[in-house]
């Protein structure tokens, strides 16, 4: 069992990677860590609870940070053009978002240490909360599985800006602290993640046989679906749950290796840039930073087969 | 007839690109402007005269910028270890560098405005020269046919940094005004040229068959193959000549468009950040840039095939 805990900001793609680890017979889901990002913290805190309730699972919830920590950063507004006012597309959440004292980054140290060598952390929003973990505890770095992300844009125009992925670019800075602490990072990156692609018929047969828990990923899936169409396309990115096949399936993924540095000013913010192992020649800023890896390439069909076995097999 | 300017910073590789302009039967090669890069603007404007000499050829040469225009611009080194303290592999150069007073932007101005549509302007070095035209006179750029360069990294890590190629990063500033202004401006980038290699073999071939003219291309690239060659290839890479095949042979470049950014400061100074015109999505600081274009893909083999017949063939 591979002993996960989603760091996550939902939004729409992170409930169907949140349903994909509690439906996966080979996860561990451990807990879930919140941040800003999709929406504030506290709503995002609260569709975290309202899921996991409703598909019956007791994981905990701990709230994260509110806010970046990279400096200077041009005004944020929430994407709810994408997530809805409420992150979940609109659907409605019966509880209300909490005010509560931040103890994401403590939870992760604490579960990284009870758990040595065992923990994989799954980062889907900012990293604020990997980064505030990893200032507060550097020996964690030594001590966890690994950590995946959803996050990046590596060889392809970013989403936020040309540069920039979104949860790369609403906390540059964290970002580049994690990719530079001496864990294994896999960031799975849009390279990957704009060609795994679930159409709306596929999305409506899913929640046909998938029962209640599917129906309800569709069901707030559904503006998110129409943000997509205002571009032209029929069905949906899934973004977060790439991320998450990534953690029992990593044969899927083609990884480019290198040191990743991302840039936290300028107007290239949230560009993440690897030096490929492959590259001759000086390393400037680069110099001395960990390898990491990244997803610049894979199998997208077959990702989704899986996110598709495993939201509706028994 | 092709009106062609060279800007260049001979430069090994650049004097390949020289010999390629003067060879070709469909180029009239107007003048030469030298700038600093490869080595200070004293000897590459020495290196040009030398190189118009040895090949009977009265094109003028013009010296241009000394420095970048990019303010806080990192201490920078010649690149010696590529180009030979001389800037032409060591070959022994008869003329002394000379000192003389920048006349390169106004020749640019006067030739494109004395030749309205026609004059096409083929930029191999750092940018500053082009830029200090447009700022002097911002009309040349509906005046131009077109500019061409050699320069750029945009799908592929930098030779400088992993971020950055050097023509850009020697001068970030002027490259971003290039690539800013109203004109048409295609990057022949590393992408590209980065696989335009000439083995050892072909080089020798060359100057076995094409006479003297190509023979001291051959003798003054040999410290050039000995540099490539501490990587493990046998052979060099022929940048520039890329770039001037273009002119003539547009056909075998495969073009990326979409409006350019280069970064004028930080960790990846001097990267090229182009947004495609296939990309959907927010602009930011690449909004009302003129959509420019990058040769991301080509055939390197036919290039080199145009290359060597244009050299060697009578």
């Amino acid at each position: 069992m591979h002993k996960v805990i989603l760091d996550s900001d939902p939004g729409v793609d992170d409930a169907l990677a949140l349903y994909y680890l509690i439906r996966h017979p080979d996860i561990d889901l451990l807990g879930v860590t919140t941040v800003f990002g999709n929406a504030s913290v506290g709503i995002t805190t609260r569709n975290a609870r309202f899921l996991l309730k409703a598909w019956g699972h007791d994981a905990p919830v701990h709230p994260g940070a509110a806010g970046p920590l990279t400096l200077d950063m041009p005004p944020e507004a929430y994407p709810v053009h994408i997530h809805g006012e409420n992150g979940l597309g609109g659907y409605p959440v019966s509880d209300e978002a909490v005010d509560q004292p931040e103890s994401a980054a403590q939870f992760l140290i604490d579960q990284v240490r009870a758990n040595p060598g065992q923990v994989r952390i799954l980062a889907v929003g900012r990293m604020t909360n990997l980064a505030r973990a990893l200032q507060l505890a550097p020996d964690i770095a030594g001590l966890v599985a690994d950590v995946v992300i959803m996050g990046g844009a590596f060889r392809v125009p970013g989403n936020v800006t040309p540069a920039a992925e979104a949860n790369i670019w609403g906390d540059p800075l964290a970002a580049d602290i994690v990719f530079g602490a001496p864990w294994r990072v896999t960031a799975i990156p849009l390279d990957l993640t704009t060609r795994t692609f679930m159409t709306r018929g596929m999305l409506a047969r899913l929640a046909a046989e998938g029962g209640p828990g599917m129906q309800l990923i569709a069901d707030l899936s559904q503006d998110y679906v129409g943000f997509y169409a205002q571009s032209g396309y029929d069905g949906m990115l899934v973004h977060d749950c790439t991320a998450a096949v990534y953690l029992t399936d990593p044969g899927l993924f083609d990884l480019a290796q290198g040191e990743v540095r991302v840039l936290s000013q300028g107007i290239a913010l949230g560009l993440t840039l690897m030096n490929p192992v492959t590259r001759h020649g000086p390393l400037a800023a680069w110099d001395g930073r960990p390898r990491q890896f990244a997803a610049v390439d894979g199998q997208p069909d077959a990702i989704l087969s899986h996110i598709a076995r495993t939201c509706v097999g028994s």
